[in-house]
């Protein structure tokens, strides 16, 4: 997987790193002393062949390292707060969440596997590292997935526009968040499971906040 | 100024509508209907057209309307809670704000003139309509602005990292938050003159969330 930029760099583990490849004028020494130092083999390269890479915000480096590995659904069964993610598709909004979970102390999140946003190059950018200390779990059914953890005593809480005031609600202490797709919010079957409906109340007229913003707003609470 | 998307069609008010661009083969009724009720001048043009006026996510309809109305700072003064963006850089976390601060009921957002995002036509996407109902005051000099609000009784609350926990404050009840840029976070000249430094207890390792994600956590508590 190609990732990039100067941030991403540290925030990678020197061991999932292949490769670096850098801006034939790249003259960063503190960069350059970071791959030395940790035994990172690095190449030049043309700019023009940086930007067919990545996109152009490669400030001049671009890391070629381990694809992402997604976690076992089994590994997470533990954990007291999970967020599920019901077909979200905006890459930036799922690596907002991915960097407020970890920042909330959040381990794991659920995806499933179609129709969804994925961990990419953008994602591992939005989310400034926090994706070494989050789990990502892949799944093929997000519903039957949310059923087994109901099993396991776990309460599913669903955002909804016109859910129960989220200030107001005595969290459970094994909980799933399920936050819905940024049109279409929450799935029918996922709704049809849900223990409670929870809401932001609103006093505007455009109702809706970005995903990742509500999102961020309900992990702080619950938690 | 050129926006596009279906959504935005409905969300901006239709006297501001100079004329609309669809795409050859487009085939909405429901919109041309739209259009045509509410007398708006309507011009079919091949797709590689729109795709040069604007970004190709464009759903084969282009809006010309007229440019974004700044608000005058005087007209704010009697507001109780503003919002300040000190040199925020990224369009997306602007109009995430936007929709936020609408949600919120939080009527007037302050932005420099310099190094600052400005409302454009990704603003308006991403704020989905919100901007018909928040006031965006541009000011030359974002220090002065905070200065003189303080005469009139406004408290100034900065956002750090390390701040003072966010959900233990005692809120003034006129109030201004300031929310830094992306990378640097609050300037110092505003830093000096912040009468309140507030945080939000983070307990992961990376420290620190997406600038709206942490506006939205922010000003749902303290409206």
């Amino acid at each position: 997987m190609l990732v990039y930029g100067k941030n991403v760099l540290k925030d990678v583990e020197p061991q999932k790193i292949r490769r670096v490849y850098l801006n034939e004028n790249f003259h960063d020494k503190e960069i350059i002393r970071y791959l030395e130092d940790h035994h990172i083999r690095y190449f030049y390269r043309p700019k023009h062949q940086l930007d067919k890479m990545v996109d152009r915000h490669h400030q001049g480096i671009v890391i070629d390292m381990d694809s992402f590995l997604y976690s076992d659904f089994d590994s997470i069964l533990e954990e007291n707060f999970i967020v599920a993610l019901d077909h979200l598709e905006d890459v930036h909004n799922f690596g907002a969440i991915i960097r407020t979970c970890e920042a909330a102390g959040v381990k794991s999140i659920l995806i499933p596997k179609d129709r969804s946003v994925r961990v990419n190059d953008i994602v591992m950018k939005t989310s400034v590292g926090a994706l070494d200390r989050v789990k990502i779990v892949l799944v093929n059914n997000l519903c039957e997935s949310l059923k087994k953890l109901q099993k396991k005593n776990f309460f599913v809480y669903s955002a909804f526009m016109d859910g129960e005031d989220y200030q107001t609600i005595d969290y459970s202490d094994k909980k799933v968040l399920v936050i819905g797709n940024e049109g279409k919010g929450i799935s029918n079957v996922v709704e049809n499971i849900t223990d409670v409906r929870i809401g932001i109340p609103m006093l505007g007229k455009v109702n809706s906040l970005n995903a990742s913003v509500a999102a961020g707003i309900l992990i702080f609470e619950m938690r």
